[in-house]
């Protein structure tokens, strides 16, 4: 597996797929008949801007659409946000989604990595306060929260300090909420309560998770500067955003109830998942506690081997910074799916424990 | 009107849209099955660097994937080939596309313009290769053929000398020929005969125009050096192109009937159109002559807000360099509407006759 492949490119033989960390809620069906809609509209260019769309995130975060900036996928602004704030380095943990680093490697910027502590269980310490002491003014630090792969939250406190630390030392801080609504915290966990007082801080967001729609791409970015957000746009192509992403992103901030379900339904089998997993323990050494929608852990190297033979794909963490063979990613599913996992890797354990 | 601004951002009060060059027939029906199908694998990651549909276009062009990129839509591929080929300057008509210019300035990429002359239709013409012939080696020429707005092809003598021009001197040349299908000349003007003994040449087309889907955003480029290929992906986020993009795409290819009734159709209605338009002249000074789905024209400055008061958008092209008020661009829709629109300027010519 190269450095940065993904989750989510399965082969035809697989049944279930727990490498893709989507709503297993699927697509709302308000969101669905917005997009058969919207087909019709493929013939027009998109709206230019999004400018309806951005209105509409806006209007959620108590902004105007100057604040806002809309994305085709998140990585589309994670690339944006490199190339607009022309950053001296790159600040990232390690692990963390590669996709970062793949935008500072793609404009040559130089990167500095924060070790994350396996025996810390791969959470964000106080330590992280002197590493960022220590860089250079203008440099850009992407934040995952919660941290893909590894599933852990900043601690709101801790989160307060590393704001308050990066706009006095001048470094820019780019906070990706892409899983925090399935945390069931959002509230007191989003960097939506600070956003108006720290210009140095870009809120990253995604309805890609959430609404289950990866398929169509659409992300957006939020940030007190009006600045930021225009050197943002100009380094997006003219009509980024389709016309059927615009229109799905329009629906789904409708949807209230199914955003409730989620939270409800993710706590749920999170927990039902991790109960089964831990019965395990011939296979799987060590689960960390999940915060999002999908549960990273320690196992016997080769389980996904063993787990796509069975029509099962897991996502082998591996080629991440740091982690290492047997580090799997498993997003959380519906109950069906979810039980056909654990039924195979009791299966798995049973014939392991025979040889 | 911005510098930057496109056609197409019609009013809720337009009929008819002449502002935006899209192909009169409306989506294929085979596309519109597939984009319905696509819907449902909206819960998925889009196939990760769209490699089937880069396959099948590697088809069509006789080489393989790796000759191949798919963007979202030809306006991203114009910004990753800014950034992956870092030119030492742009090199552009003068007027021509207004997003070539955005990219170069995006990246802080010094701009150098050929003028094209009105006395001369707008035409490429053998200055240019005095032009070319004085810029620094690794500067990137954007040649949009036919270019937009004015719809002129560089004839097809000269275009192989600017090709031999450009390898001997070290220039990249990046022909985007998004509308040539429009023609009805595409074998004997396309680059298709030659990019594979020019490793400087860049071919860029989209599928926005020619199958009637600018909301979905597809585009390609075609290159025989896989190391510029490789470069450019480095520039593109992960999963650039959508599920019902890719999806409709490799539809597209298959309606080679629906390429062929649009070439007939849009030369019968260029013809329809012009000569109409020719009959009003006490409002339209110059018509320029089209090759693509669109028509250039010199007439009454003030006509498109004239016409938009009967619900027809056209293209005003004051905001091109070096155009003015009063410069027009038409695009070629059906019958009926290209009669609504010379009704509504035969009317306003009356109009204005008796004032």
């Amino acid at each position: 597996m190269d450095f940065f492949e993904h989750g989510g490119r399965i082969g035809k033989n697989i049944r279930y797929d727990f490498s893709a960390n989507i709503n297993p809620l699927g697509l709302p069906e308000g969101v669905s008949e917005a997009l058969r809609e919207s087909l019709c509209q493929a013939v027009r260019y998109p709206e230019a801007e999004s400018l309806s769309l951005r209105e509409a995130i806006a209007g959620e975060w108590g902004t105007d659409a100057g604040g806002v900036v809309c994305t085709n996928g998140a990585s589309e602004l994670i690339y944006a946000a490199v190339r607009a704030l022309r950053p001296a380095a790159g600040l990232l943990l390690s692990p963390t989604f590669s996709e970062y680093e793949r935008a500072f490697l793609s404009v040559g910027c130089p990167v500095r990595y924060y070790p994350l502590k396996r025996e810390n269980g791969f959470a964000v310490d106080e330590d992280f306060l002197d590493f960022l002491e220590k860089q250079e003014t203008g440099s850009l630090l992407f934040l995952c929260n919660p941290n893909n792969p590894t599933g852990s939250c900043v601690e709101p406190s801790l989160m307060e300090r590393i704001l308050r630390l990066t706009a006095r030392r001048g470094l820019w801080l780019a906070v990706d909420e892409a899983f925090l609504a399935f945390s069931g915290e959002y509230g007191r966990r989003s960097m939506r309560r600070y956003y108006k007082e720290y210009e140095n801080l870009l809120v990253l967001n995604a309805f890609t998770k959430l609404y289950a729609m990866p398929g169509l791409r659409l992300g957006y970015g939020v940030c007190e500067s009006r600045e930021v957000i225009r050197r943002l746009m100009l380094q997006l192509p003219a009509w980024n955003v389709s016309v059927p992403a615009q229109a799905a992103g329009l629906e789904a901030l409708k949807e209230k109830v199914y955003a409730e379900k989620t939270v409800v339904y993710v706590a749920e089998e999170r927990e039902f998942l991790v109960a089964g997993l831990k019965k395990a323990s011939g296979l799987i050494r060590r689960i960390y506690p999940p915060m999002a929608n999908y549960i990273f852990l320690e196992a016997l190297p080769g389980l996904d081997r063993l787990l796509e033979d069975r029509g099962i794909a897991v996502r082998s963490c591996e080629n991440y910074r740091q982690l290492r063979a047997g580090d799997y990613r498993i997003a959380v599913r519906s109950r069906r799916e979810n039980e056909a996992l654990l039924q195979a890797i009791y299966e798995e354990e049973a014939a392991w424990q025979k040889i």
